[in-house]
């Protein structure tokens, strides 16, 4: 049995503010009768991590330059906003349609390499993902741990699209505590056959529970899921770099 | 707040077995306090509705043609099995490495048409996706609002692999009663500013969850999940034919 409870009455994050020191109060708000507990898999959208750690861009404060320049006019993009995409991104692998797909440096791919204009006030900034998002999740665990006592694992999302598929699915971006993908190969099935090709992305599955959990325009970027502890893990582990396909097992680059 | 219980107790399911007959009782069984609710959200894996509906092929009754014999001989596979692949595909976009990555007749771009021989009795046999899982989703919906006058949704699932990410994800391939995609575009954010591309693919994110909340190897092919019901719509919808992206618009074939 699976949970999902979105934290409620989180303010307005703000560059330096300690994450875990604001989450904890809030699980206690009225209506929220429980706090953290061992195994609870604390979701969190990438957005707050990012304002935390001030991964904010003025755009007024960017100088675009040629490349970026060049792929704005034929995108009718901002060149502003491209040259931050580009600096976000270790190679473009599409730009058609006022799409651009590229490689993060993290080895995402994903659209405008993660930089996002909304949900930030102020009209002329834009977002970024965090730097090592794996050491964000770490460290929220490790602050969540001391101020809880609680064994949980911290999974930090951003909404991907997919190739193929209509829409977005929330994903895991980065985690610290849990076994990011699940590994059933060469486990009997129930017919006692051996299963094949049986990997299980449980980080992004518990990104995509976390956020079905939550109304789009509410303030919930915190969701406690439980009853996902075989998941959670004594040690920090491989984090969602794990979960990123090596370029030479990639098919559609 | 999100719930999903996996539904314990099925039967080996057969070709010609009603799966609502046998689904209701199975809510009943001891630890299980609920059955049905309006709003719930029945998630049951392809496996058993492809049984059901006898989407069984014994190989030995496939005789390979040509262009199956030469690309099993290719990518190392049974020459058989690549043919009932075949059948099932309208395309074949990638074949390397022993995948064959391909478009099912219903539009789906997934490895080896969704056709698998995991979970199924007797060596000789592949289970094929269903032959409409919209129109199966239709009618499962139909049985279980006759058997408990619930005003529910239904979605059929399969694991997918995904493009540059490590590990599969279950994603719907069939639905009815629920809206797949959750539209927020032109919406204003909580910054009053318009969100850009948020389309949720709220029908794979059940999907998700759905998995989650099972043992892969336990005989828990039907889930349910609570709190979703703004989803759940009187009419049966576009079914996950709406989650498929034009080839038109697709970057990635």
């Amino acid at each position: 049995v699976i949970s999902a409870f979105p934290v409620p009455g989180l303010p307005e994050i703000a560059a330096g503010d300690d994450l875990a020191e604001l989450i904890v109060p809030a699980l206690g708000d009225p209506g929220r009768p429980r706090g953290l507990s061992d195994g609870d898999v604390v979701v969190i959208a990438h957005k707050v991590v990012s304002k935390a750690e001030g991964r904010v861009r003025r755009l007024r404060d960017v100088e675009p330059g040629p490349e970026a320049i060049a792929l704005a006019r034929e995108q009718d993009k901002d060149p502003r906003l491209v040259q931050v995409v580009l600096e976000e991104s270790s190679a473009v692998i599409r730009a058609t349609r006022g799409v651009i797909i590229s490689v993060t440096h993290h080895g995402f791919v994903c659209a405008n390499a993660g930089v996002d204009a909304s949900n930030v006030p102020g009209e002329d900034t834009v977002l970024t993902l965090p730097r090592d998002p794996d050491a964000s999740a770490r460290s929220l665990r490790a602050r969540l741990h001391e101020l809880t006592g609680a064994l949980l694992a911290v999974v930090i999302t951003d909404s991907f699209g997919r190739a193929w598929r209509v829409g977005q699915c929330d994903v895991a971006i980065g985690c610290a505590g849990l076994a990011p993908v699940e590994d059933w190969r060469g486990r009997p099935d129930y017919a006692g056959r051996e299963m094949h090709a049986t990997l299980i992305a449980v980080a992004d599955q518990l990104a995509a529970v976390a956020d079905l959990s939550r109304a789009k325009d509410a303030r919930q970027p915190v969701v406690v899921v439980g009853g996902a502890g075989r998941h959670v893990t004594a040690q920090d582990g491989p984090g969602a770099a794990g979960l990123i396909r090596a370029e030479s097992d990639d098919l559609f680059r």
